[in-house]
């Protein structure tokens, strides 16, 4: 298939690799052109231009955050947008996790403009995106979701369909980010009693993930939590303020309280407060720690 | 080995049935004397008091909650207690889920008194119990721990052993059931969240647990939230309740803030403002839902 | 002195009467005309558009949230904005309660045009208005303030100078709301407790007020959620809820986490998620109540 | 009348000093005996025992804390308690802030005895006990609260009346408590955010005192927050989580939730694990200040 990928981060080069490696026709484009050349080598092509990489059967987006997903797909600063270019035959894959309102928005603006838009953010740390293992969360219209099928099933090792409004996929994939940012705060709660009350940390994670806890989620924020070890971050800290904000922004149009969500909030304040934004959002532990008086 | 097991409930009855089918010589008691009667017919002797289930090796006590085993232990109502009749050479091996002051009450009398005293609370529901897939959590002298091996051996799957000090174990113990209990407030609120977006509650549950999520805590509690049954109950909400409690008292006199663990207090509090005593626990997440209108 | 009063809602009308009476040549707008009629035949000249009302010495905006003040001063759907014919003469006094950052953009936006803005918003409800009463916190540049001083006093008993920042009236205005919001759901609380314990709802307000909070939000909102009586409402919910949000935006910009703020959101989307924006904001008073089982 | 004093803290000694002017004849007991010495030359007789105390129409018990009254009331270590000594015709008036529970047990072991109980809660500081400024909240058979009137009028400018069940009282004064609590955390927020943003804690205070919270609560408690100064303590951190956690304990009994009350005592804790308990309860205010990285 000829496929535009556009965001090329920690996340967007593997899963771009995994779609050349499987003999799709790849263009590529990223703000910081070094990491398109870099996938060049390896088959793709490097497009100047948003635009120049959307005129495939797809282009996927997978991007920093709301801001940039916005920029690209209607245009900025005198730059032509994705949207501009589509072709009504090809489909527009959002993949990153973006807000609710903004996927609603990008699919008023494809139907519009009579193009196909799926919502296909996907879970897992940029290791599972380069071994082809995400978990890929879809959602639009069912022939759409067909055709992307086999670009699904080249990134990831598997593929939830959620239903037909896009939006409805970022939905579920916000609500798994405020689970495991839920999860790393119990977790910074739960280390801070128990380094008061004498248990040996690495003894504690071993006996709860050992037992109740046996997901990577609990192993891998709890090891870094026991070993108080936060660099190099592999989610940092402004992005998971930035995804529990969304995850709160859906809940308040939806008229749903998420009083996790508000505390985890604003422990995040409270670490940005710190300064610890280069840190992984797992120091948001280092709060309680700290509210304990360690 | 000849054991006294003091306490026939839903977990107690398959742990003392798993001692009688490793061949050790058990003696039960029990408040209403049926279970007890149960256990007889496969191989144990039944006490008429607790204190004639005290006399062997070890004496096992497996109770409701801090108030039960304060009554059988130091005695009440002019009923012997367990504490008064022990051999210096016997072992009391308290597995059921109490608070850290008691436990340290209980180490300091035994101390006193010059018997040995093991803390051993354990993970798993009923059905673990049945099955001597327990997952036991053990402190206290390393000599006792050595002397009640076989024991866990015959109850649970595995033996984590937590260090010398008994109320240490029970600190571990509470601290994974905070955890189990902000897992099911969290879920509680994801879904009444995606309910009200729209999500299929069956299809929430098979993404989460089948990807970030693949802990038994999630999968069992989860799908009670998604179906919406709460009865009949694993455990009940004022069990629960009783668990926050006995969590928060240690983390408070260790001046330890557990703030999720206050949300999920005031939660179980309005669920029995609700009348749900007999649901159980994770019924606490019909408050989120109801929060949010549903 | 010549002054264009742009907004004319139930605090916008009292305050553009008492500049009437004490003798200012006032140009009115509002955007359903009818209110405009209304002062004209109290002296007042009645604008067309917003623009037509900003060609005095001073331009004042009344209006309901910053959506409304960034349409009336930018301009919108092809409108002319204040800001686009206001002289560099004159001053524009934003007196409603906006955020933060949208007042840094007005004064931002002020500066480049070389037009002098200060920020006045007040404490007061619609009674205080129209009596004068009102307590004006004022900050911009010395000179404008002075210069704005006599419509100060035409509208309020007291004015408070912030400083030359006009962005700090804004956010103290919000501290001041998001404390009565936090008093607010103090007395939900409190009077929860109460009546479930039996306390006559009356006797504890008297008792509180009495003693001490004699303060009148405590007298007002307690009497409100004494009585249990909600409507007509003096301020609604939803712009409760949108005060505790441009404080929690204010106070995220800063780094700042206010978790009664936090708490307090929560209980208003749950009042929204009941359908009660036509109650007043003392009304989430009720959200307490129910949790109580009440 | 002939009274009997027990406690003569830093309210008491206050208060029993003005029944003495009041012409009472009063006889006073403090475990530290200075303290009774002191109010024997301004004509008190001082007591050995709290039985001692306990042999006129009245005994009043203002002490620091549930178990001093219960130790005092019920006799311990060999000592006899006030209520084994008192006449079928005294009353017990207990004035300091005590449990509801508490309360409970007293009016119940009073009525086995025959003997009358009152439960009569103040609100005001030790210089408002010292000036007869004290407001009195009493509660408990009528015709024995008549019979305290004199002493009532003697100690406080104001009496409310709360009902027939002593407890209830007890419930009124810790409810406000509570809310003073809970007005605390708040001016610490509110605080926070206003330094962060550059305002004025002076000013901030003089806005607020002096436009919509002008009551002492604020005043007092703003200033020290304003000004950082918590010591002297006029009332200590430990104190105040004391009264959180008997309100708290209350709200429990009745399935009432405060989740303020949990927010306040998580932050209570916080500043004991800083080692703050010599500072004002209002000193919880930093909790928010360094919440905020200040």
């Amino acid at each position: 298939m000829k496929v535009g990928f556009i965001g090329l981060g920690n996340m967007g080069t593997g899963m771009a690799r995994n779609l050349i490696k499987a003999g799709h026709e790849v263009t590529v484009y990223n703000r910081t052109r070094s990491r398109a050349e870099e996938l060049q080598q390896e088959g793709a092509l490097a497009a100047d231009t948003p635009a120049e990489a959307s005129h495939g059967e797809v282009v996927i987006t997978m991007l920093a955050d709301d801001h940039a997903v916005e920029q690209i797909v209607f245009g900025a600063g005198g730059s032509e947008g994705v949207l501009s270019v589509l072709d009504s035959k090809s489909i527009h894959i959002s993949m990153s996790t973006i807000g609710v309102a903004l996927s609603d928005r990008l699919a008023a603006a494809h139907a519009s403009k009579r193009t196909a838009y799926v919502a296909a953010p996907v879970f897992g740390r940029p290791a599972a995106a380069e071994a082809a293992q995400l978990a890929i969360i879809a959602a639009g219209p069912a022939d759409a979701l067909e055709r992307c099928r086999p670009l699904f099933d080249a990134m990831g090792q598997r593929t939830f369909i959620v239903g037909e409004k896009p939006s409805s996929a970022n939905l579920l994939k916000l609500i798994g980010n405020f689970m495991i940012a839920s999860a790393i705060e119990t977790l910074g709660e739960a280390f801070a009693l128990g380094r008061k009350g004498g248990l040996d940390p690495a003894l504690l994670l071993e006996v709860l993930t050992g037992t109740i806890f046996p997901a990577p989620v609990y192993k891998n924020y709890g090891g870094m939590i026991a070993r108080q070890e936060f660099e190099p971050a592999g989610f940092k800290l402004p992005l998971g303020l930035k995804d529990v904000r969304l995850v709160m922004a859906a809940a308040e149009s939806l008229n749903v309280p998420l009083p996790v969500a508000s505390l985890v909030r604003d422990h995040f304040i409270t670490a940005l407060a710190r300064g610890w934004e280069e840190k992984d959002w797992s120091a948001v532990s280092v709060v309680s720690a700290e509210a304990a008086g360690l």
